[in-house]
């Protein structure tokens, strides 16, 4: 099977199709109609295999992941999800796997109303690079350089269930029966927040999702804002499954480092909480007040309760 | 050095910025400001060392190349380029190499008058992954699908240099002195035909660039507008280096199957080709009729004058 074949049969003809879609997949490029009043937000993530993933997971769930993960970068710039391109490097054609793969990635897309509109296929060690292009009205992006001082510091959910989750898949830890399947859902599907997302356009000083853990990414919106934060780890939401799984400290460990929950994390300053609680009611997502922007520029200090503690953050190194 | 690192000396601070750009690197996605009455235009294109590079391959010369041949795809639609992302997956931090890389990156993307505005970096086997965005106004992208009967087929500038090139590097093929420059400067230095891509907005009723060799790359134009084409073989321009190093048949070969000499391929109807040569004249590049649609769908013709000829072509196969 050629290039042009495997798209064809993989990924030219499944998927939502868009109406602002002028070409799609089999040109020179795609052409896109991006609504006047509104701006292009476009995020890209690589997952390798290897580094990112497993070679034996489930290619479904990978499918899932790839546009999951980056549609969460969309949600958390405030942005609508439109279309999304893949290039996709493949060692060898191995039908059953890609059809399984297209299948979880075509699913998803469909959930977000993305179409799929072009990429590149190439051979080499597996590797998948999905490119996510949404929509946000002129100048109502939510960036991570906006936080000020006093504001109140909210995530989405709950953290450390897909680290948790992850450590099940490697057999590095055992849980009761009642909780096993949401651990690996949380690692294996996890959710973009994305009405949400939109949802904090007119509310949050400023967003971004959580990859690496809290410790690993508030530290980007203290960086870009110039400012410093305080959060009160006894606040920090935990699933059931998590709290009766772990340890007090492992689960602190898991929800502070351990990466992948793809929660929102974001600052509201203080005239427009009450903004808040009424307008994300509707959305069935928890959100928890955790903590505080301070003028300790770029510094994160933990506290449970009153008492501060030291704590070592230690998420996913590349290089 | 992390991740963040890397980037923020490679890739943050250096090259072009447009006023377009709303948020650049550093954030969950860019966020870029597209001109009301103007359509987008996305394009990705990989790069994976052993398939598409040798790993020994001048760094600056593959930021370039990375560049251009996207930009291309870019010209081939009729848009003015705008934005790069890139993926990019290192097996480990060389920072000579990186540095090399990126200032032939650079290099190009100003000379394109392109931003780079985000990707990702991530570790595991070398490859690249550029994706470019572009603007044209609303409705005029030059598609693959508008061929029709009876349409003048042309190409820029000339065909087989590239490949010849690739030769030289892989020691294969002895050329006289005087033309071994020009031969590494076609293959390592590829130009994109940005401002002629643009000329033929109102021109061109279909366009693609030639990154496969014309015999596999003009099917696509067949396949999308279904209709054929005839082309006289005696008419493929080559350059003087090209005809002095080769036989006929071998430049033959060459100009045909050898690819990535990124020249445009475009149909113009007969009503235009007046216009044609006054509009491209001042862009300096050589355009070239080389034959003609016809309404056998699907089918490529080759004629050397009025003799059909038989050919068989052997392209780039990636599985």
């Amino acid at each position: 099977m050629g290039e042009f074949d495997l798209i064809a049969r993989y990924f030219s003809q499944a998927g939502a199709k868009r109406a602002d879609t002028q070409v799609g997949i089999g040109d020179d490029g795609a052409v896109l109609q991006v609504r006047d009043g509104f701006d292009l937000v476009i995020t890209t993530d690589t997952m390798v295999c290897g580094t990112h993933f497993f070679a034996d997971v489930d290619p479904r769930a990978l499918g899932h992941k790839l546009v999951a993960v980056n549609v969460s970068d969309l949600a958390a710039m405030g942005a609508e999800p439109a279309w999304l391109s893949l290039a996709l490097t493949l060692p060898e054609v191995n039908e059953d796997w890609l059809a399984e793969f297209a299948a979880g990635l075509h699913e998803t897309a469909d959930y977000y109303h993305c179409q799929l509109i072009g990429g590149d296929t190439t051979r080499g060690p597996l590797s998948l690079t999905m490119i996510a292009k949404g929509l946000v009205p002129h100048g109502k992006a939510i960036t991570r350089s906006g936080a000020k001082v006093g504001d109140y510091i909210y995530v989405t959910g709950t953290l450390g269930d897909a680290a948790l989750g992850l450590k099940l898949v490697q057999g590095q830890h055992q849980v009761s029966k009642k909780h096993q399947a949401h651990l690996l859902q949380r690692f294996h599907y996890p959710s973009a927040r994305v009405a949400l997302g939109q949802a904090l356009r007119n509310l949050a000083s400023s967003a971004m999702d959580i990859s690496d853990g809290l410790a690993g990414d508030l530290p980007h919106i203290l960086r870009r804002s110039g400012v410093g934060a305080f959060i009160d780890v006894n606040r920090i939401p935990m699933s059931q499954a998590l709290k009766d799984s772990c340890d007090q400290a492992e689960a602190l460990q898991l929800a502070l480092s351990g990466g992948e929950d793809y929660e929102l994390l974001f600052t509201v300053p203080e005239s427009r909480r009450g903004a808040l609680d009424v307008l994300l009611s509707p959305y069935g997502v928890p959100v928890t007040c955790i903590g505080r922007i301070t003028g300790a520029s770029g510094k994160l200090e933990l506290k449970a309760g009153e008492q501060a503690i030291s704590y070592q953050h230690t998420g996913f190194v590349h290089f």
